[in-house]
């Protein structure tokens, strides 16, 4: 079997969650790491792989099948993709929802002009749980979607707490409300606001002598992050923290509800719920999954952008059709 | 907007769905129900569309885009589903699994024969469990697969009871056993067995003056259908089972559990679950947003035999792939 050559660009937990699904796909083979830091100064887990500096990348152009971007939304995807998707075949986790369309175009754009093939926004939010609402919707067209994250840490929410002063780091968890869920599951189709949805767990460390109640005040009443929420504020150590909060898990679940019948007398509930120990580590894996699909629509000689709408999901399979029908379906 | 024009052959439970949900999204056109039966005894939901025999299905091929398939696995679709689609691109819920390999080829090469699409075993189980089951492989290569079926009626199942002599009319729901999914759940990454997954419950009406405990054990010992499980038998009037047990409900779980990181430590549980108050009807929904994709592939001049797996999400759906991104992704 030849395998499928990827590259990794960017060495963050995203990163190493994608090179540690290479090596769990046997059809798959990594072969370099690209990073902005000095490439001498980074240590990876797979023995024998280079890393190289990321003004190398035109230079293994015929060396890499599918380079996967494990950078940020925020700043690097909206360069990199385009970019990058010049010289490779590549695949991003993109997920600021709303600037998808815009990511699309510019991805699509270059993917063409240069023949390769750009899968973005894969992961599992946007990614898995866009597909389970795409089906979910196709199926019921009369109904309603709801999505409850975690419980889980939100990296974002973190980073807010940690740049009000006083706060020496911090941890936060995103918790869905049981009652919302319960409700949604028994098809009571209820309108729910944001606070009804999630609470939101912060666990803080405040730096010696500050005032630990307006540390309090000013993560509860901050806008957008947390004053529409229900929010607690524990206090503990760094030790504590570093002992008990070290993990990245997150998840969640996308319910939709929709009835069928002469009148709508039946209602269906369609749910589809991740529960992950390491967020990195399952959207590399995710990653590393659409990596195979963007290798086989490559050689195939399709070009353009694709996100998992697209992508048929045999193409993510390391086995055949044949092997798929026969103990799969 | 030109609306897609089906048919239905067939007109049970499932061709009751699928009319159903053709009602249900605004770009179908229900054009015309064939039976087996005399047309004129047959009476359907929605007005205006004509009964046919399916003796005249030949003449319609200039009238319909896709045929739905509404017949049983067992005699009807092997035969029908092959010979349909060489007069129109088909859709079947075909769910014998093992004879899933054998079913593929005879449509496949009728389906290319003729420069058609035939779409098969859509529904839940094979269809939506089956797209759950590859994803979660997909992203997690090393790990475990559990289905659980239920709480919902199993007609089989409840059939096989009727045959008992004494038995007037039975049902049979499959139900998971909690505490297993509740390991499964958790990560836990169990051997069950077979009775360990699922308990039967029968509701039984028995013929007047007929043993009851000799149908009783008729039922807990019969191999195949309830030898290997724990077995409830409860005898009821006719009258409570259509008061009670009058509906069609099923669903259940498909869960895959797997480990990533250096050494496995960090566990993912995938779960996708149902819960459909309404199986002929749910599957009937699937058929339809199923018939919307194949169109779209014969409208693209592609021919031969798809599965849900070969099927990019997107083609599902009535939204436009622009659409998708901004809203749904």
């Amino acid at each position: 079997m030849e395998r499928i050559r990827i590259g990794i660009l960017g060495y963050g937990n995203l990163g190493r969650g994608a090179e540690l699904a290479c090596a769990a796909n046997d059809d798959m083979e990594l072969v370099a790491v690209f990073t902005r830091r000095d490439p001498a100064t980074l240590s990876i887990l797979t023995e024998g792989v280079p890393t190289v500096s990321v003004a190398e990348l035109e230079n293994w152009t015929d060396k890499i099948d599918v380079l996967i971007l494990a950078g940020g939304s925020a700043t690097d995807l909206p360069k990199q993709t385009p970019e990058a998707v010049r010289l490779f075949n590549v695949v991003d986790s993109f997920d600021t929802h709303a600037n998808i369309p815009q990511h699309f175009a510019a991805v699509n754009a270059a993917a063409h002009e240069a023949g390769h093939i750009g899968v973005i926004s894969v992961g599992w939010d946007p990614g898995m749980f866009s597909v389970a609402r795409l089906y979910a919707n196709a199926i019921l067209p009369g109904g309603a979607d709801y999505t409850f994250w975690g419980r889980g840490v939100s990296q974002g929410h973190s980073d807010a707490i940690r740049r009000i002063p006083g706060v020496a780091d911090a941890r936060q968890y995103t918790v869905p409300v049981p009652a919302a869920m319960e409700a949604v599951r028994a098809g009571e189709n209820p309108q729910l606001t944001t606070r009804e949805k999630h609470t939101r767990e912060c666990f803080v460390v405040a730096e010696e002598g500050t005032d630990k109640a307006a540390i309090e005040e000013a993560i509860v009443t901050m806008p957008n992050y947390f004053a529409d929420y229900d929010t607690t504020v524990t206090f503990i150590s760094q030790e504590e923290l570093d002992r008990d909060h070290a993990g990245i898990p997150h998840g969640g679940s996308v319910i939709r509800t929709g009835t069928t019948g002469e009148a709508g007398e039946n209602t269906h509930v369609i749910e589809f719920s991740l529960k992950l120990d390491s967020n990195p580590e399952f959207t590399g894996s995710v990653l590393v999954a659409c990596a195979r699909a963007a290798h086989r629509l490559a050689e195939r000689g399709e070009t353009g952008c694709r996100t998992i709408f697209d992508i048929a999901p045999a193409m993510l399979s390391p086995q055949t059709p044949e092997e798929l029908r026969a103990h799969m379906l």
